[in-house]
C-alpha cells in the first residue's frame, strides 16, 4: 500500500513516521524542497497548482491525506479522479475557507460566535459600522497563526489598517467579522473517525496562545467533566454532520459571560463556542505523542491504511502540557543548532521533537516539548521552566 | 548534522525515526534493495565489502552507528579515517566474534558458562570428546536466532551433522564449544552510554525464546530487586571495561542450579551467567518504545548526536509485553498483508509495528507488538491471546 501526504511539514512529517510504522510506502508532496519531509524517499517537490507535478504524485499512491489545507478545490477535483482523498474534498473545502466554515456551523446550528461575511475589505468597512464595534475581521482564506486577522477597536483603527492589506492579495478576498468575546479558555478536540464507522475522540486539550499562535497544550484540561462531554460530543457531531473519514479537529472557545447575539452552548456556567475546524492532524495534538494510548498521527495512519482503531485514552492519570519551541529560542541561543543541555536534568521533559528547518526565524515552529508531571498544572509549570532554561544562551 | 546508520533493517529504521525526530539527516546503507530503510532519503544500496560505495557513503556523514554487526573491521578501519564510529570499531570486533566475546569476559571475570574454542569445525571434534557432553557449539561469526547453533548430546549426533556443517562457510572457521546449563529464565540489560559518560541502563527485561528466536520480552521483569540490580550492575561494569559509547545490550542467563566449571554469579540462590554482548538496539529492547519514558532508539539518537540522556524508567508501574510477529503469521492468514481486525477490539496492544518488509517468510521477523496489562504476566498472556487470534485466517 502506498500512501500520499499532501504538505510535508512537521505534521506531514509525523504522519509519515506512523504510517511507516505499519509497514506502508510513504510519497510527500510540497513545494519546499527544505520540508522537514525532505528526509523521506519518495519526495515529491512542485507548487501546489502544479498540474503535472500534482498529477504524477497522484498516480504515484491508492490513497491521499494532507497536513495542509489551501489548495484549489477544483484543480484536485479534476485530478484525483479515483484516488481517495481523506478526509474527502467537499470536508476540505468546507474547512479550507473561514465563511464556508462558519456557515456550515451556522446551518447547522451548532454555537459559534456571531459573525458576518464581507466579500472584500472595501465590504469589510461598509459592514463593521452596521455590525459594531469591537470585532475581529479575519481572512476567509490563507489564515493562520494569526496572519490576516485583525481586533478593531474603534473605526480609525479600521481606517489606519487599509493601507497595510491593499498590499496583500487578501484585500480583495472574503473576510469574516467576528464579535469579540470575553474569553475565558480555549480548548481543541480531535476526532479520529475511521472507514468502518464509529469515530473516536481524544481526551480535551486545553490550549493557551501568545500572539495568536499555540503556546502550551495541557491534558487532562481544567474544565468540568461535563464541559468536557459536551466538548467531545460536540466534535463527534461536527465530525458525523460534516462526513469526516480521517482526523476532525474542532476549536473551541470558552467564555464565563454571554457573548451578544451569539448562541453558545451554556453548561456549568461556561459558554461554549465553536471557533474553527481543521480536517487534519494539529498542532494541540503533538501532546497525544506522550500522553495518550496512541497519537493523533497513528490514528490518522490507522484510518488511511483501513486498520482498526480502538479508542484513545490517556496512558496515566497524571498530567503532560506541550510547549510549542518556536524560531525565537534558537535566537536567544544564538546559534544554528539548539544546544538541549538542561535537558538532561530533566527527565520529565519526555520529548523534544526538532522539525528538521534549516532557518530559524522568530514565530516559526521549529519544534516542541511534552513534559510529565503528577498533574497539568504542574507539567505545565516544568515545561515553562524548561523552555525558559533553554531560551537563553548555552554555556 | 549528518548521521549514517549501518544497517537498513528494522532496527535501524527505528532508530533512523529518532534521529529524524531530533531534526538531523539520516542515511542509511544496506545491501538489501528491499530493507525497510529503502523508504528514507539518502538510503544507499551497496555490498559490505564494496570500497567505493562504503567510502561514499562514509563520506556523506558526520558520525556512523550500526544496526548490523557483521563487517569487515580491517576494511572500517582503512575507510572510516576520522569519521567516529559508535560504539567503537574495537567495540564491535569484540562483540562480532562469539571468541573474542567470551575471551574478553573471561579476562575480565565476568560471569559465563565455560566454553573452550575450537579453530575448525574439524577441531570442534577433536575438542568435543574432551570437552563433554552434553555441549552447545556455536559458529563465532555470522550465527544470530540459531543460525549455526547445535545442541550435542552424543558423539553420533555430531557426526551425523558434519555433512550440514561442510555445506557451509562456517565449516572452516572459528566455533564456540559450551556447556550446557540448566536454563531458569533469560534477560537482558541495555545499557546507553553517553558521549560526556554517565551510562544509563534501562529496566531489565526478562526474554523468553521460541526455537532460538526471542518470542516474549515483558517488564517489569519477575526476578527479585537483587537480581536486577546485579544484572545492571554488570551490564554497566561491561560497558565500562569495553568502553562503549552508544548502546550495548548485555544478554544473561539465569539458572537454579551452579553449572560445572562455570563461574556464575549468585544472587539471590540465581546463578546469572552472561551470554552475549550486542552493541547495538536490540530485539528485547523494543519493549522500550512503550513502558520506558524513551526508548533504545531515542538513546541511541541521543548519544550519537551528543544530546543529553537522563535515566530511563518505566512509564506506570505496570506490565508491558513485546512478542515478535514472526512471517509464520501472515502464512497462517495466508495473504501478503495482514488483516489487523482483531486490534479493534484490544486496546491493549498499544502499538503493532510492521517492518515493512515485502516477503513473509517463515521465522522471519516482520513485526512486533507490545502489550499493556496491570501485570507483566497480563500483558504476557494478552500479547499471546492476541498473536493467536491474528495466526489464523481472518474473515
Amino acid at each position: 500500500m502506498r500512501v500520499g501526504i499532501l504538505g510535508g511539514g512537521q505534521l506531514g512529517m509525523m504522519v509519515a513516521e506512523s504510517l511507516l510504522d505499519l509497514g506502508v510506502e510513504v510519497a510527500v508532496y510540497d513545494p519546499d524542497p527544505n520540508a522537514p519531509a525532505r528526509r523521506l524517499a519518495n519526495f515529491h517537490v512542485g507548487a501546489w497548482t502544479d498540474r503535472e507535478k500534482l498529477r504524477a504524485f497522484i498516480a504515484s499512491v491508492d490513497v491521499i491525506t494532507y497536513e495542509f489545507e489551501n489548495v484549489d478545490g477544483a484543480l484536485f477535483k479534476e485530478l484525483l479522479k479515483a484516488t481517495p482523498l481523506l478526509p474527502s474534498l467537499a470536508v476540505l473545502e468546507t474547512c479550507q475557507h473561514r465563511a464556508r466554515e462558519k456557515d456550515f456551523l451556522r446551518q447547522h446550528q451548532f454555537p459559534h460566535v456571531d459573525f458576518e461575511v464581507a466579500i472584500d475589505w472595501a465590504d469589510v468597512e461598509t459592514k463593521l459600522e452596521t455590525f459594531g464595534l469591537p470585532a475581529i475581521v479575519k481572512s476567509a482564506q490563507g489564515g493562520y497563526d494569526g496572519h490576516h486577522q485583525y481586533k478593531i477597536q474603534s473605526l480609525s483603527e479600521l481606517a489606519a489598517l487599509r493601507s497595510q492589506v491593499q498590499a496583500s492579495t487578501a484585500f480583495n478576498q472574503t473576510w469574516v467579522l467576528e464579535r469579540v468575546i470575553d474569553l475565558w479558555a480555549e480548548a481543541s478536540a480531535i476526532v479520529a473517525a475511521g472507514q468502518q464507522g464509529n469515530p473516536v475522540v481524544f481526551p480535551i486539550f486545553e490550549n493557551a496562545h501568545r500572539d495568536h499562535i499555540l503556546d502550551f497544550t495541557r491534558l487532562p484540561a481544567a474544565f468540568s467533566s461535563a464541559v468536557q462531554e459536551s466538548l467531545k460530543e460536540l466534535a463527534n457531531q461536527v465530525c458525523k454532520t460534516l462526513g469526516v473519514v480521517g482526523l476532525l479537529t474542532v476549536e473551541f472557545f470558552l467564555s464565563k459571560t454571554p457573548c451578544p447575539k451569539s448562541q453558545g452552548l451554556c453548561v456549568d456556567n461556561t459558554w461554549i463556542y465553536i471557533n474553527e475546524l481543521a480536517p487534519r492532524p494539529h498542532n494541540s495534538g503533538h501532546i497525544t505523542r506522550q500522553a495518550c494510548t496512541f497519537s493523533q498521527f497513528d490514528a490518522l495512519a490507522r484510518i488511511v491504511t483501513n486498520q482498526p482503531l480502538p479508542a484513545p485514552t490517556m496512558r496515566t492519570q497524571q498530567g503532560y502540557c506541550m510547549a510549542n519551541l518556536l524560531g525565537d529560542v534558537w535566537l536567544a541561543q544564538g546559534k544554528p543548532e539548539l544546544n538541549l543541555q538542561p535537558w538532561q536534568h530533566h527527565p520529565e521533559i519526555l520529548e523534544i521533537t526538532l522539525y528538521g528547518k534549516k532557518e530559524a526565524r522568530a514565530r516559526r515552529k521549529m519544534g516542541h516539548l511534552i513534559a510529565h508531571a503528577s498533574t497539568a498544572s504542574e507539567a505545565l509549570r516544568s515545561a515553562d521552566n524548561f523552555r525558559n532554561a533553554l531560551s537563553k544562551p548555552q554555556t
